[in-house]
């Protein structure tokens, strides 16, 4: 009987997993990955069946469903099993899931924390999350939801945080400024979007809540965090459309 | 001219440092760690000056203008000089004053994330911090506070996350509880202390807000992690005298 390792790939770059992970992909018999690891990360694996479960199956429920089947049936028949998962599994990640499945299944689990977006974002922009004077807590937020859940239930924690970091932000940017701004932050607070954190095609944004929600947004390929903070006032940010708009603003 | 590389040294265990944190204390000439840094991660730098500059020098600030002045002052005499900070330099590690000092005296600088107190204690725990249908937001807040900086900022943010993430609550765990209920948080609200997360002497307790503000805490050694929210109701957590509270409250 095997074991599953539930393991964070990080942000991106392949040398952001720990030694940990890396130990463990080298010994990997199988590994289930998301879409998003990158292809150097996966390359660790060298011994290793690679299995891509990102967004192939369909609806997400049927999805999950299989991957939980698959992880067990996965540990029966090998001696590590990883479930790589981009960032860390535990932040915005669905692990509960399937730790619970293999808890049901009788097979043993160990989760392996990794680097999440946000504090790779920040390290690119060299701006830390939490300040002195000006940011005592951050908030991880998503402004997506699932099937009956409440619409703008992030909005209080976002308007109550000093720092606000939004996950799975791409393609909402414009509309999560306009409720941040509705909800009572300052049109000129400082946002940041982060594409591709820690990789090559990385890119990074300077603008404010109100030229975000007024301006119209760069498309993006990869995934994007969006921070918003008066943190980000001095951001190390590269110059593109949107930061006219700021300056404008400003 | 040397290279000033900020360094997140995990939550504790060596091995929960990225591979490229791993190859920059290889590589490096000086290390200037805080005095939390585990000695086997310190051991990687096998070649370099180690600096323990953790809580020596009497008053914060000196300290802090102490460090800003040895990192300018290694890097013009050395080519790789490491900050190793635990966690993640941007959440909760005063990054940003020596980030800024280097850019001041014209010395490069360079963030390396990592693994923060959080996700590794939710790997400990087996807990997701964020959970479908139960916590779609985490906040990551601190009950400390400089002077003059306001007292019960947190409380706003505590009471709107779903999952709270309290850094630095050793010492401070029944105050906060007390505080979180009076603020509005349910008295029956599930509350789990890591202690040494990921490392050999890592506790691990579950109990309520109620239990935490009513019964007698632990004392902890080391560093302790305070997370409160519902995902924490079945966390793999250990009975220890408080746990007996917990059942009584429940």
């Amino acid at each position: 009987m095997g074991k599953v390792y539930l393991v964070g790939a990080g942000p991106g770059a392949a040398d952001l997993i720990t030694l940990r992970a890396a130990r463990l992909l080298e010994a990997a018999d199988v590994v289930f990955h998301d879409a998003l690891v990158h292809p150097d990360t996966l390359a660790i694996a060298a011994h290793a069946r690679l299995v891509d479960v990102g967004k192939r199956f369909g609806r997400i429920s049927t999805e999950q469903r299989f991957i939980n089947r698959a992880l067990a049936e996965a540990a029966r028949n090998h001696a590590v099993v990883v479930r790589l998962k981009g960032g860390d599994p535990m932040l915005f990640g669905r692990a509960q899931e399937e730790i619970d499945a293999l808890a049901e299944a009788g097979i043993e689990c160990e989760v392996v924390p990794g680097v999440t977006a946000a504090v790779a974002a920040a390290a690119a922009l060299r701006v830390s999350l939490t300040r002195r004077g000006i940011a005592r807590n951050v908030a991880f937020v998503t402004a997506r939801h699932g099937p009956g859940e409440p619409e703008a239930e992030w909005l209080a924690v976002a308007r109550a945080a000093d720092t606000v970091a939004l996950y799975m932000a791409s393609g909402q940017a414009a509309e999560i400024a306009a409720q941040l701004v509705s909800a009572g932050r300052a049109a000129d607070t400082p946002a940041v979007l982060v594409e591709n954190a820690s990789l090559p095609g990385e890119r990074r944004l300077a603008t404010t809540l109100a030229a975000l929600r007024d301006q119209p947004v760069p498309r993006f390929a990869g995934p994007v965090l969006l921070a918003v903070g008066e943190v980000f006032r001095d951001a190390d940010a590269e110059i593109l459309p949107i930061e006219q708009a700021r300056q404008k603003t400003a």
